[in-house]
């Protein structure tokens, strides 16, 4: 690629084609092994066999009594059957012994069928008094008995390669003795924040200098997509500074923000061309156009514009979706999203993807006119954003928009 | 309240009056000051006022050639007009002098605007040579300069109490320079997981022995809906050494499970109304019907079931709801939801809120068949989960049924 600073972009990617290119030229991450607790939201990279049935034991489903079904044939209100209480199990113990004709064993939910028993009446429709249990109904054979497996069978296939483990599957792991996982090694990013006017989040602004406000919230994004944060280096605007973090800081994955565009100290898109491969530069997008993309030291970078609007839509039209591609985990945005339509019209050009912000109002969804680049109060202000594709002139008022909400 | 052991419940709550109750009886809590850094997710708990303006200088929106805009008039293609360039501006730096009648200075994006400019001539119809700028195109008074204040104004309020912030609300909250922030506390949870039968997580199920799978679960919940588990105790069914827990355990709120029924090892229902106040036992819900609600020592308890379906819905309408509450965080669901067709009738009764897992099959709902409380498979096996409501008595095949999905 030729130099395009101070001569702005001849050729714009588009975002689609930027996107496809990501996904060709990102590879899965490795594995490692977690302990269970923390594998929670975790992407499994291994096929979980459970080598136990859960339960191992048939269990009462039910408070109240072990017997033999058959005896409590033709039991009701008015026909009140007795049985002898012969003892009594509660979870985690067994009862040792067998249950007779005649007798009973008092069981709590969850406690191991005796032997000889075939059935649980409900303690509801029981009394007892001096050891003797009158039953008020009949149960039917296996009736409130949970038999050996009925969660889970010894040999099933409890999770396949790329489920992202939700809160109930690590109870299920656990319940399987489960003490660690296999799960895909989150991508470790690394941020490279370049600009001379930068000041480091949590430093007051004064003079020229502004405060780096991309680094605090990229950091929220990448853990969001499963990524790691690893060093935020904060570089001056110098040529072989930024191309030694380029080429030795350590991570899977580099992110620089600043220097992208087309300006005299613009200089990662040159830094990535020499030290490895400049894929593209310039999007057909907007904001966000001084986006690129390539690799150096054999790791995808992404440059994202200093503009923290800029820098918030590209990372996730792109760094994100390289993140969650690298981490194995869903492709699609995590926002949710609904179609509302739209209060005014959306102005867009044909051949770029428009990433506007909008405010729901009584049910419709309004641009918010103030739309620069660098104003990143819009993206507060907002309760969302509307894409508008690549083949569109805009919206017109009144059409279903999809919006993706921020929260 | 009276003894429900082994009579089984009289009285059921009502799912809607139980969740009244919470809101009722549950406080918010008290802030604390954390670092910017680890502010994201969490709910602002003061009014934050900016007290600079950002930027604090009005700088250029382009890079490109900062002149008096009068003097570009008339000039294009067919009309190159000349200006000397007296110097550059890169961000976080001041120009030291005037542009004076003629001259120009090249300016970077983000620069601060020199005295005696009123507009930035894009780089794209300039270009320089010896000295000298050639302009091809005219700009118009104030064009690509982004004004003092632009994105915030000193005074403005930036965040009120209760947002929960952003990643770009980080990235605001760094440009205002903000080293802290003044969030709601997370409430710190106790867990007692009470049972005989049960190992901790981690361990091999033996004989009738099986695992603890609702301490691992609730804990991802938990954080998920902004608490903190504090501690995790696992507790013997035995009166004294619950009720010492339940009294003096640290923790904003006790979440129970297990021993919550009407069996005879079924203490902590009686526990709460003997140390506090049993507000519900019994719920007019399945599965969950065994959960309760009460306080003790000052702080709420939820009573769980311990077969672990029943777990995980009586923590998503009752001990989340709470925790969101106290945290001042949404009430609603963290679920996303969407309608589906019912693949097949889903039955009810009137007077119980039904809790069905689904699992989305070509574009339709579907009822998983094994629905017992104690099978966790089933939901990870589901997609989602449908609540059929207390007035109703099922929904029929082909009826738009809301899913909540579990990802």
């Amino acid at each position: 690629m030729s130099d395009v600073r101070m001569r702005g972009f001849k050729h714009r990617t588009e975002v689609a084609v930027l996107q496809t290119m990501i996904r060709e030229r990102v590879g899965r991450m490795d594995s490692e092994v977690v302990p269970l607790a923390d594998a929670g939201g975790r992407v499994s990279a291994e096929t979980i066999i459970s080598q136990v049935n859960v339960p191992a034991f048939s269990r009462s489903a039910m408070d109240g009594y072990a017997l033999r079904s058959e005896e409590t044939f033709g039991a009701g209100s008015y026909n009140p059957l007795t049985f002898k209480v012969v003892g009594e199990v509660t979870p985690g113990k067994n009862f040792e012994g067998v249950v007779e004709s005649g007798q009973t064993v008092r069981i709590m939910t969850g406690a191991p069928i005796p032997d000889g028993a075939d059935a649980v009446l409900m303690a509801e429709y029981t009394s007892e008094s001096n050891g003797i249990m009158t039953a008020t109904d009949a149960v039917s054979p296996k009736k409130h008995i949970g038999k050996v497996g009925e969660d889970i069978t010894a040999g099933a296939r409890v999770f396949e390669p790329g489920r992202c483990l939700r809160a109930q599957d690590l109870g299920i792991l656990a319940s399987i003795g489960a003490a660690e996982v296999t799960v895909f090694r989150k991508p470790v990013v690394t941020m490279l924040i370049t600009g001379n006017e930068l000041l480091k989040p949590g430093e007051k602004p004064v003079g020229p200098k502004i405060v780096d406000s991309n680094s605090i919230m990229l950091k929220m994004l990448v853990e969001r997509d499963g990524g790691h944060v690893g060093e935020i280096r904060h570089l001056p605007d110098d040529r072989e500074t930024i191309r030694d973090s380029l080429v030795h800081a350590p991570g899977d994955i580099i992110i620089t923000t600043g220097g992208t565009s087309v300006g005299v100290e613009d200089h990662a898109p040159l830094l990535v061309a020499e030290e490895g491969e400049l894929l593209a530069h310039g999007i057909a997008m907007r904001p966000s156009a001084p986006t690129g993309f390539g690799t150096a030291a054999g790791r995808p970078v992404f440059l994202l514009p200093g503009n923290p609007v800029s820098c918030l839509a590209a990372y996730d039209f792109f760094a994100g979706l390289a993140i969650r591609l690298m981490g194995a985990r869903a492709e699609a945005w995590p926002y949710r999203s609904a179609s509302y339509p739209l209060k005014e019209r959306i102005s867009s050009q044909i051949g770029r993807v428009d990433y506007a912000r909008v405010k729901l109002d009584g049910g419709q969804a309004l641009l918010l006119a103030t739309s620069g680049a660098s104003i990143l109060s819009t993206t507060s202000q907002a309760d969302g954003f509307v894409v508008v594709e690549q083949d569109s002139e805009g919206m017109a008022a009144g059409e279903m928009a999809q919006v993706w909400h921020y929260d």
